[in-house]
């Protein structure tokens, strides 16, 4: 039945009760503080030299534990109206500047970070791994590594990343601190959901499509696609461990990131999507704190709005800051 | 078992009966005559000003039958070094200008040939129908509409349609003569080799990637999978008209066209290719009357190099005509 | 879930809202009177030699557009109680005499009608083209073509074929125009329905088993098997055109055609048929403007009722015409 | 890869070595003899009435262990030209008389026997059971039953009764013991296979369609699918009964079969056939001891030439006995 | 959708309305006293001499219809604290002693009954045949052989050698009247309730694991996976025949046999089992009439908690005896 | 096609090439060095008090970079004859110690190793993390993770693990340095083998049962099953690095690692194994440099001899030390 989820109506005022730990706050300040003890060390060298009409970097900084992360910065040679901090889908990487030149042909400047370890398995290569490993064992995949302590969780270190990156943006010629943006799809709107909700005021705009850790407890009830179904194995064999890793789950879930973050947002949510099924999106989009509109799409699944939604991102966001 | 086709080395010095029909050249020239019969009519309209740094066109032109063929037309805003007409894989529609940014960064002006009545099924919408209908039943697909007869079959439309988007092309502010290029995979790939070989000296250089359409007679034989599935599914509903239905596809198949095609030519063609066998790769390659290289992918499927089939063409285009 | 859609008691009192266009009754009398103004043109010939207890022929009729449809026409060497004119399944041709010896042998002449297209995949195969194409791109199949407009779309053509099949019956030796009646299933129930709704009061009877084109607005949210897949496919490619599809089929859909059929009929539904769900058919039963009565399996999927709704189908007209 | 088994051009010349048990001419007469000393006790009641135009009985006689087996005869109100035995597909039932009304049509009587055990699964019921057992455990379904012991495998009681049912036609108005055939595919042509072997000079023609039990040592070797999946579950479960279990294989292994039959036969193989490969088709073919044709279908898998097959088998059929 | 049935606080309360038939009672006592007509005459021989920690032997005795029915007895060469009859899951066989050595290794007797007919498709080969056949057509498995009569079911044979396996466990040494349990999962736990239910105060303890055979009717309608799809399948091909076939099921349905069994018992349940849905394991748990007690694993689809499960019925079972 | 790999007779010659790396023995032996740099630090603790009939442990040692590896050692409370470090399958875990009573059964004693990382999937849990990250991207999973750099990368942790494992076996109580075995299936085959290459001489026999990582470079291409399955991945999405992170299976490939090895072995293989290729299996069984025997498996897939292996393990060790 492609309309799994709850009808559209329901989904509209869906409010999932958010478990937001008592040191939600605090471990996120501690972890930032402790990234932020690395020196951010931008390096950049020209790159794509076979794409002469853009202006295109392979950089890197350092994130997480001082650890290097990789990334394309790829501007117009023309002015530049802002800058979008890009990430990415599930296990996908960076791949070549062709991919990204969406943006620049728009008008603004680009930063496409690679999600450590990922990028080895579909379509585009990656070249950032993560060199911190699990305390405890994990599904194949990474959602569920590290999952036993929010200290040790593969995404806390992603999320890092994603406000590194952010501020490395901030350290290159052309970026504008009041045009900066964020935007991703699938994992790539839960980083950039994250990273509103985290680099405090540095995101002046998110666009947010189909997020996928969003209201973790109930998405694994309601689906056993991939990846949550790397989260519903673990639950499945740790069962005495269960609480403590949907515990670890609350940290990161994007309904407590919602009520944190208040940029202008911009979301697209599929009502037939299996992967990050739409009361995810909804309960993040009804917990967002800030000004937000949301494109629904009836008849899709995670593919969500494809193209549509790309046009409509960079429409919207020419629009704010026009 | 991935590997499924010949062994490597039989691959390379493959080289499979060509059927040549004796009427192949008068079909085809009578083909190209009634199609320009028809004014060529060229239209276009600015698009995509979302896209301010490119110069983006909503065009068409009249196709086989004069059917109106819809295209996109993409040039940088910088110097043009060429322009790349750009063929559809199956089912696959033109979608937005965002997906066509390469060629325009890379330095090169690109139109982007609707393929009729497909771009209705997945991830790009396509926005020309085809008015033509088929004289005898067919399979759900593309593949076998007027399959009985070579002057009722789907592809004699395409392929004419093909040579008309170089000769629109031509027409177009921007274009050179000296530097044509086509370009395309898969079913892409099948009609960037037509057009090679079809019209005469117009096409300067051709990417052909994972070509469709090449040496059918084996390709039922060792695929089943979508599309060929569709002409085995013909062929064993039909039994009394199989050989019909095969000598049809004899007028469109890629080692025969290869033999009349003479510009220089890139190839990729990848081992593990359930979709588009290897054999039919090289037994394309391998006749190809051109100037000529391929690169092997010996891990890939249907995927084929991906962007770095991409990256590849670009340079290699820069480099023929730098 | 096999029971995924109403549970019955939900379904025998489910009456989906009707989106009749208001130009549905002129749309369908212009089609038709286009399609008369057409010679019927029947031509006959005898076939199926091998089979000599019954009276066979080969035979066409003008359809829409003039186009040839072509027939069986078998009765049996005994009297004729009365003429059965069948309809095929999604994909299926006429095949062969063989296949239809159900209706002559218990004592009716039936007149089984090619869809135009169609028989070129599975088991049987037809031997009807449809010259005419579709002025919008479509999905591999037949459901999406032309659905951006009621005049280029595919069943307006099949439904005028249709009726001028029963005309075309009505014109052979043996029938009596008293006792004519339609019958099929799946994609053949929807025709025969239509044919119902459509002919007047040509139809004096009708068997309509587990249809398609029933209440497609909720069709496509509970399933997502082929057909209606291609209509799902359709929709989530071409978003903004979502509803010129939808309004569309509402010219076809069953649940309108049903409030307009008044020859008595027979239908059968599945509580498990996820290709056709039970809502689609209970909706056009309850609209069914005759009188009717249905058979109800509770454990069978498309399939329905299979022999055991022919026997029925046979006794019930035995009965009605006894 | 579709054409998966041996080249055409070696299964041509296909020829497996025979293992024909020492007893096996024993083994069957003992069978036969054992069988016989059950009166062969015909009954049979008019059914059907709903078909007037053919004669129905509902009838049925003394198997193996003179177990009581079902099946339908069917014959036309005008003269008859023969009789034809038909035997069933893996699973199948003899349904209802509907499904059986082209050999009548053609000018043929039919007795239609129901395979012990099955017809519950699919399409058509049965309702014939098996009262006997298995005295060694077996997989779902009926290949393995009894495995370990030739004498207690589940073939034995089938063939058996496939003879019963020959001699319960001969008692039967309307049937000549001179134009007596056999046919059936599948499961139904290695019963016919059988009984042309085993019932002497009683059966004068013999129809066979890609044939189950043929070949079957190397049959578990290039295909896995149902029904051959149960013999390669048992074999891998059952490790060192594995000899005995192939051992009980040979006496029903259609290759033995074949050179102990002599009756004029019609053979049909499908290239691409996964459930019966045709090598196991073509072993048997070759090995055939009387006159012998085969229609082969390259382009098919088990569904052999259908319909084709059956227009094929009649005329074949009326030409032998013209 | 994982948690497809109900959700928890409706299955805790869910009490299916029982349709225990008014003979159920007779129908059972006529069954065990015909079996026991036979002698129980158990036999047994040393095996598995490579395990020499434990004692082992290679016993049988006689079921239903006095046919043979073999077990293994294994028993730790220390004290024994109780003896633990084992049941098996659908399809499975003892395999070797090597499989069965928890309990013996927790200080119990272990008694595992092969389930005849089964034991060849799947890990563990048994080695006990059915020589009881059925007299109505099946599918191909187990779970519909017999149907349509009570007498003539294959789980009336199961459920009295089960009864039997509890007596002969009584006869042989080490085996403690006061601390004989009986336990199982899925099948097994199906044929565990029904020890409990049918062997009077024979049985002191139960262990049941994701009963299968549990509201059958409500069960076909919210799971088509394998058993229940072979009961769906017949229910599907043989539809005049649902009642009679579904009236059979009630006679071994665990909901009517938990309310006749009075043993302390240990359920557990699975809520995303799509085997045996967890409405089916809550209504024989609400249904059963002793003691009880039920782990719930929210996380898990048919394997249910595993070794957990496992660890947790020793210790319930160490608890209660000690 | 079942039997997809090589004919027997061409496998039981088959000897690939062996791509040892010059450095290959330094490699291991600086790695070896490095990890006892680290104090062995076992660790043990009682545990399983439910199982009074064997003496269990829960331990841990310092494996590779010191990291904590978790165990269980299981021993009869009997004589002991030897004691087998056990290892597992890929995505397996320790799980309790009901799932290890075999061996103790048979009077061995047992130490059980936690695959670090591993155990969260399927069956059995583990409870070993892998603090050490992969400096590149991988697949989901472990296989690619480090894979291009040998001292990254995943197994060389792991394979130092074993070595400490026996290591710490040595220190229990109860071990007998003359009666040391290591044993495994799959993954655990691997291991297994690379234990008895690497250990020295303390590992005086060794059970490989269908293992993993044997001819990779062969195996990718004739397999595309998981795990296999991740290195294709990553072949075919970082192209220009497949002969970098080939070159590092080098180091792990059992083909080097059997030519290294010479303790007594005892291998399984079976024919029908698309999981672990027989042609990977007979490569290291045929390069294997110590006296050895094979159990060929010709129906099973990757299951391979399950219970029969295990028994034939068993009496095979107990004949070696009797």
């Amino acid at each position: 039945m492609p309309e799994f989820d709850l009808p559209l109506d329901r989904l509209e005022s869906y409010l999932p009760d958010r478990r937001e730990p008592q040191d939600w706050q605090s471990f996120w300040d501690i972890t930032l503080a402790e990234t932020r003890a690395h020196d951010l060390a931008v390096e950049s060298r020209p790159a794509a030299a076979y794409l002469p009409n853009v202006i295109t970097s392979d950089m890197s900084f350092a994130g997480f534990g001082g650890h290097r992360i990789n990334a394309w910065h790829i501007r117009p040679r023309a002015d530049v109206q802002g800058t979008v901090v890009q990430f990415l889908g599930y296990g996908d990487g960076r791949g070549t500047p062709l991919d990204w030149l969406g943006w620049p042909a728009a008008g603004f400047a680009t930063l496409v970070m690679d999600t450590r370890g990922q990028g080895a398995r579909a379509r585009r290569a990656g070249n950032t791994g993560d060199p911190a490993g699990s305390n405890s064992p994990y599904v194949e995949g990474f959602l569920t590594q590290g999952i036993l302590d929010p200290h040790d969780y593969f995404y806390r270190r992603v999320f890092a990343d994603a406000v590194r990156a952010i501020e490395a943006a901030l350290t290159l010629d052309g970026t504008d601190p009041e045009h900066l943006a964020v935007a991703g799809a699938s994992q790539g709107g839960a980083i950039a959901l994250a990273a509103t909700a985290l680099a405090g005021d540095l995101v002046r705009a998110s666009v947010i499509g189909v997020p996928f850790l969003a209201d973790v407890r109930r998405a694994v009830r309601v689906t056993e696609e991939r990846p949550y179904f790397e989260l519903l194995a673990f639950l499945g064999t740790h069962r005495s461990e269960a609480e403590t890793a949907l515990r670890t789950m609350d940290y990161v879930d994007g309904i407590t990131l919602a009520a944190h973050a208040t940029a202008p947002a911009k979301f697209s949510i599929a009502l037939m999507d299996t992967i990050c099924p739409p009361s995810g999106g909804f309960g993040v989009y009804n917990h967002y704190a800030g000004p937000k509109q949301v494109d629904v799409h009836p008849y899709n699944n995670h593919e969500g709005g494809e193209a549509d939604d790309q046009v409509a991102a960079v429409e919207w966001l020419q629009g704010l800051w026009s």
